[in-house]
């Protein structure tokens, strides 16, 4: 299973994705005004996730005002990821901490306004 | 990685999910109110989501209005699964059928408002 997540801006999600979570780019399937009709970006180790710009129905968070979905990934180094993701253009929702149940994560809200809960095991 | 998805009865997702897709519940953390604060369940063959009931700032579908994220599950038999998810509440949008690039899906919002794009390769 995968999320398809719906953005704004097909072609910058995808270079905010590449430059903040280190995505690789496979299948882009582009459509008329060069939206994104069907991409897919690997995350880490085989983690997939496609995603397509609004339209026909399909609504971005920016037009709906906010996103059901949080993306939870696992991580190596936290931090680094929150980082990351900040320079390039990501809001913090949750900072980045320790938690009781034994991991160390946040929460952050991409340019596009999709949500990702980054968490790494405590050791 | 996996998508937690907030919803507005998180008693009730998890019996749909369970009910509809042969979800197999796993943790399952409860607050105030019997609300669902965590809830894992495993679809297929270690496919996780997670979910928790809106709140906190956490929206729903229903309550957005919409989601900008689809889920996209795949499976042996779309058809099957199509039925199931609509005997257990779910909306057809896109009805299951054959499509160009050597698949058979379509897509459904379940009673929570969370989009699924179930397909499967066609042979």
């Amino acid at each position: 299973m995968y999320p398809r997540l719906v953005v704004s801006d097909g072609a910058k999600a995808i270079d905010f994705y590449v430059a903040a979570l280190g995505a690789k780019q496979g299948e882009r399937h582009v459509g008329d005004n060069d939206k994104i009709v069907h991409a897919e970006l690997t995350i880490g180790d085989g983690i997939t996730i496609a995603l397509k710009d609004e339209g026909d129905g399909d609504p971005a968070p920016t037009s709906l005002g906010g996103s059901p979905v949080i993306l939870a990934l696992d991580v190596d180094d936290a931090d680094a990821l929150g980082e990351a993701m900040v320079a390039a253009g990501a809001t913090v929702i949750y900072p980045i901490q320790d938690w009781d149940y034994g991991s160390r994560g946040g929460r952050l809200a991409d340019p596009f306004g999709h949500l990702w809960m980054i968490s790494q095991p405590l050791s």
